[in-house]
C-alpha cells in the first residue's frame, strides 16, 4: 500500500463589495474545509457614500487590512479545528479583488487614506469598481484612444468605461487636485493587498498583476505595457507621471508576489514565509475556481454576471467588438482571458420585487419564490411578453451604458408573475448573445459552467438560461468559486502544482445536476430570440434600419400558440 | 315685466355597460333637477358571461325594458318633488345607449330572447359593444370590403371591426344558425328602445339611427344606404335577407321616432303621446351634451375615450385614414359626426393599479390617489420614461388591435409612481396623435372639452393632459352629459327647440376651472411626443424605417435635464 501523505492546504482571500472571505482548501481534491468572512465596518455595508452623488462609492482602505487579518486569522482558527490540518500545511495564499479599484498611495505605498490629512477626504479612499463619477473622462479617454495609433481600444470592447483605472484617476486630477498631487502612484487593490501582506509596498517595484492592469489600464505588449506617456500626456500631464512609477512588466495570478511577512503571519496564526500569488479579479479567478478551460464558459451570476472564456495564445485570435477585454495571461498564463458581462440580471429581478411586486406576493415569504412559483405555471411564450434587460445599461455587446431596460406586449391583464418571468428570459436572451458574440469570432463555446449566488440558488432561471441557450447548463461544485480560485493560484505560487490548470483538474468539479434544454421550449424562445434581437439591435446599434411593426403581432401569436398549447 | 313662463323639461335615457340612468333636466337652462339609475339584473353587473370565452359579453333585452320603465318612474318621482315640475311638463324625451348592441327579433319585432325556446340562448340575446367573438368575421369583412367597387371602410378607417353589427351577425350566423334563421330582422339597441317605448316595433317600419347605422352599419349616402346586396351576398346569402328588413333611410337624432304609447306612459308616470326621439350612441349624444359645434373637440374619457368632433355638411371633407367613423348627422343634423377614440384610458390606469401597485400604495386609501399623490411631486421627463398607451391595441389613428402596451427608459431605481405617471402621459400622447390626426385633414381643433369619469374627477390627468396637447383643457358642466345629449334630442323632438345647437346654447356649458398649459411642461413633453411618434410609429406603421437608436439616449438626457431642475 502507498504510503498515506500528509495533507496540504491553500487558502483563497475573496476581496467582495461588502466583505472578505477567507476560504481554506485541501489542495489534493479542493475540499473546502474552513472559511470565515469579516464584513467591511466603513460607510454603508463597506461602502462610503456621498448624498450629493450617487455616482460616488468608496472604500476606506483600512477595511482591507483589518479584513485580511480578520478573516484569515478566523479561517484558520476554524481549520486548527479539522483533522489533518495545521497551519505548517498552507503552501500558499492566493488573493482576488473587486476591480477596477484603484487607491492612492504614497512614496512608501501606504494608502493616502490613512493619513491623518486625508483621512476623511473621500478622493483619497479606494475608488470602489461601481464609481461612476468618472463618466465624463472615461468619454473622453475613450475619443482620444479612437484617434490614437495605438489601438488601445482594441482590447476593452471599443470603448473605455468610467470604472476604469484611468478614468478615476483623470476624475481625481480634476476634482481634487490636492489628492492627486500626493499621490506617489495608484495601486490596485488586487495588487495592493499582495503587496501588503508581503511587506512589499514600494509602487515602483512591486509585483502588479496583469488582469487588473490588461482589463482596467489598458495594459498590452503590443505597445509595451501601459499606454504610451504621449498619449497619457494628451489626457494629463500628470497622468504619463503615475506611469513611471507602475511596474513596467504585469505578472500573473500563478507567480508569487511574496512571502507572507513575519508581522502579518503573526498576525493570522500562520508561519511566516508562505507564498502570496500575485492578485486578480474575483471574476477571472471565479472562472479559475469554476474549472474554465479552452471551450468552457465560465458564468458568474449575481447582481450581475462576468462571462469568462480562455484561448490558447497560439490561436490567431481576433479583435472581438463588445467584449470588455481580452488580455493574455489575465485568467491562465499561457492563454487569453476573454472577459464578457451583463451589467445587471438579479439586480433587475430584485429591482421588480423591490418596485413593482404587489402586496400578494410580497406580504408572506420570500418574494422571489412567490413570483417564481406563478412564473413556473407559465409556458415560454405565453405571456406575449418581451423585455430587454438593460436597466443598468448593455455591458456586452453592446458595450453602453446609456441604455435603458424595454418591456413590450402588455395587455390589460398582464400579470406580475409574466413580468417577472420576462424579465428572467430578457437575462437569458442577454446571456445568448454573448454566447453568440464568443462564437461568431471563431470562440467555440463547448460547456457553460454557472456559479455564483443565482446559479447556486435559482434552478427555475438555471433552466429558463438552458432552454433559452439550448445548452446544458452545468453548476460549479464549490459555492465560493472566487475564493477557490484564489487558493488555487495559492497552491500555484506556493510550488505544489506546476500549472493552474494541473491544480484545477484537482481542486475544481461541477455538480451533478445538469439543467438540459427541453426541445419544445428551446423552440418557443428561439424565435422569441429572433424578436429580442430586432428590439436589441433597433434600440441599441445606430446601423439597424429594419421594420419593428411585426414585433408586437409576432407576440400575439406566439402567445396565442402558447396558450392553445 | 315679462310674464313668467311655465318652466318646461325633457327627459334623457342613457343605457350605459351595466345600468341606465333617466335625467330630468329644465330645458331653459339645462338644470338636472331629478335623476335614477337602474342596474341590469341579469348576469354579472349587467353582463352575460361564458367562462369558455373571454370574449363574449350579451345582454338580455328584458333588463332593457325593465331599465327603461323603472329608471324613468323613479326620476319622475324624485322630479315630482321639486319646484316647479309637471309630468305634464316634459315636452320629450331622448335615448343613447352602447353600441354596437345589435339583437334578434322576430317578425314583430319581439326580441327573440323573450320567447321561451331562446331565454337561455346567449346567441339569441343583445350581443354586448364589447362581445369580441366576432374577430375572424371582422377581418373577413375588412378584407372582402377593400376588394369592394364602393368604399365602405373609407367611413370608418379603414378596417371593419369585431365590435360592430355586421360582424357579430356573421358570427351568429355561422356558430348561431337557428338563432339566425329565426331571426327576422336585428335591431340596435338605440332604435329598439324608443321602438318598443313608442309600440313601433315592426322591424320594417320602426325609425332606424343614423348613428348606429352610420358607424357600425357601413350606412352611407354614397352607395344608398347599408352595404348592397351583392357585397352582403359575398359575405354571407342569408346577410342579405336582413337587409331586406333594416330601414332603408336612417334618422338623426332630433327626429321624432314616435310618441310614448299609452302602456309604457302608465307605467313611467308620464302622459301618453310624449315625443320620443331617434335613438343615438351614448359618445355621439355625448357629445351633444358636452356642447359639441363645428371646431369643438368632445372628449368622453372614461375606461376608454371616445373623441368627437362635428363639420358642416357643406365643408368638403376628406377620408380621413385611421378616424372610426364619418357620417353625416350622426351627432348634429346637418353636419359630419366624426368619431376618434382610444382603447384604454382609465383601464390602463386600472391595469397597473390591480396587477402592479405594491402594498405601499395599496394598502390604505385609494392606490390612485397614492400614486398621483407620488407621481405628482415629479417634473415632466424626471423619470426617462415612455410608454405606448396600447394595452388594448389601438382605435385611432391606427386602428389595430393586435398592437400591445410597451414602456421603455426603466433603470435600477424607476418606480411605480414614476412608472404611473408615464402611462398617464402615454394616453395624453394618445390623444395628441387624435387631435393632430384631425387638424392634419383639416379639421381644425379650437376648443376641447372634456367628460366623462376621469374629466371629472382627476385634476391630475387633466393638467397633463393639456401641458402634452400645449391647449387648454375645458369640462364639461354635466357630469352627465350623455343623458343630457339625449335630453337635448327629447327637447327637439318635442319641438321645443327647432335646431340641437338652439338647445345646446341654453342646455349646456363648460366650468369655470379651465387647466391650461404649463410652457414648462409642455415645452419638454413637445421633446417628449417627439420620441412618443418615434415608437408609434416603428410599432405601428409597416412604412416605418428610421432608426430607434437614440430614443433611450434621449429619454436620458431629457431625465438629466430634468433632474437638474
Amino acid at each position: 500500500m502507498a504510503k498515506k501523505t500528509e495533507k496540504r492546504f491553500a487558502i483563497g482571500v475573496d476581496y467582495g463589495t461588502n466583505s472578505v472571505r477567507a476560504l481554506i482548501v485541501d489542495i489534493s481534491d479542493g475540499t473546502e474545509i474552513a472559511s470565515c468572512v469579516f464584513d467591511y465596518p466603513s460607510g454603508e455595508a463597506g461602502i462610503l457614500l456621498d448624498a450629493k452623488d450617487p455616482n460616488l462609492a468608496r472604500q476606506n482602505p483600512a477595511d482591507y487590512i483589518e479584513g485580511f487579518v480578520k478573516s484569515v486569522r478566523g479561517a484558520v482558527n476554524s481549520a486548527k479545528k479539522k483533522r489533518g490540518f495545521s497551519p505548517d500545511a498552507v503552501v500558499g495564499i492566493g488573493v482576488d479583488t473587486t476591480g477596477s479599484t484603484p487607491l492612492p498611495v504614497d512614496r512608501n505605498g501606504q494608502p493616502l487614506a490613512l493619513k491623518p490629512a486625508f483621512k476623511n477626504n473621500l478622493a483619497a479612499q479606494a475608488w470602489l469598481w461601481k464609481d461612476h463619477t468618472s463618466h465624463a473622462e472615461a468619454a473622453e479617454i475613450t475619443e482620444k484612444a479612437a484617434r490614437s495609433k495605438d489601438k488601445y481600444l482594441a482590447k476593452c470592447g471599443g470603448a473605455y468605461s468610467s470604472e476604469w483605472f484611468w478614468a478615476k484617476l483623470l476624475h481625481c486630477k480634476r476634482t481634487a487636485p490636492k489628492v492627486f498631487q500626493a499621490a506617489y502612484s495608484w495601486v490596485e487593490l488586487a495588487d495592493f493587498v499582495p503587496a501588503y501582506v508581503t511587506g512589499n509596498l514600494d509602487p515602483d517595484t512591486m509585483p502588479r498583476g496583469i488582469c487588473a492592469a490588461g482589463h482596467k489600464a489598458m495594459y498590452h505588449d503590443d505597445w509595451g505595457g501601459l499606454p504610451g506617456k504621449p498619449f497619457l500626456k494628451r489626457l494629463d500631464p500628470d497622468l504619463a507621471r503615475i506611469r513611471e512609477h507602475y511596474a513596467t512588466r504585469a505578472a500573473a495570478a500563478d507567480q508569487k508576489a511574496g512571502e507572507l511577512s513575519a508581522e502579518i503571519a503573526k498576525q493570522v496564526g500562520l508561519p511566516a514565509g508562505v507564498a502570496v500569488a500575485v492578485g486578480a479579479f474575483d471574476a477571472h479567478l471565479g472562472a479559475v475556481g469554476a474549472g474554465i478551460k479552452p471551450g468552457t464558459l465560465a458564468k458568474i451570476i449575481g447582481t450581475s454576471t462576468c462571462d469568462m472564456m480562455v484561448a490558447p495564445n497560439d490561436a490567431k485570435l481576433p479583435d472581438i467588438p463588445g467584449l470588455c477585454g481580452i488580455v493574455p495571461g489575465s485568467i491562465i498564463p499561457g492563454m487569453y482571458g476573454l472577459e464578457a458581462g451583463q451589467s445587471a440580471v438579479g439586480d433587475v429581478f430584485n429591482w421588480f420585487v423591490k418596485h413593482l411586486a404587489p402586496a400578494k406576493y410580497t406580504a408572506k415569504g420570500d418574494p422571489h419564490l412567490n413570483l417564481t412559483r406563478e412564473a413556473d405555471k407559465l409556458a415560454p411564450g405565453e405571456s406575449g411578453l418581451l423585455a430587454l434587460d438593460w436597466n443598468n445599461g448593455n455591458h456586452t455587446i453592446l458595450v453602453d451604458p446609456l441604455l435603458t431596460g424595454l418591456l413590450v406586449g402588455q395587455t390589460l391583464h398582464t400579470s406580475a408573475p409574466e413580468i417577472y418571468r420576462s424579465l428572467l428570459e430578457a437575462t437569458a436572451f442577454g446571456a445568448l448573445t454573448i454566447i453568440n458574440r464568443f462564437e461568431e469570432y471563431g470562440i467555440k463555446v463547448r460547456e457553460v459552467v454557472n456559479c455564483g449566488g443565482i446559479a447556486e440558488k435559482n434552478p427555475f432561471v438555471m433552466q429558463i438560461y438552458a432552454d433559452v441557450c439550448n445548452r446544458p447548463m452545468k453548476i460549479s461544485r464549490s459555492a465560493q468559486t472566487c475564493a477557490l480560485g484564489a487558493a488555487i493560484c495559492g497552491s500555484v505560487a506556493g510550488g505544489a502544482y506546476r500549472r493552474i490548470e494541473q491544480a484545477q483538474k484537482k481542486m475544481t468539479g461541477v455538480k451533478k445536476q445538469v439543467f438540459r434544454p427541453r426541445q419544445g421550449a428551446a423552440n418557443t424562445y428561439a424565435q422569441l430570440y429572433q424578436l429580442y434581437r430586432k428590439l436589441h439591435d433597433a434600440f441599441g446599434m445606430a446601423e439597424y434600419r429594419e421594420t419593428l411593426d411585426g414585433v408586437m403581432k409576432d407576440l400575439i401569436a406566439i402567445r396565442d400558440k402558447a396558450r392553445r398549447g
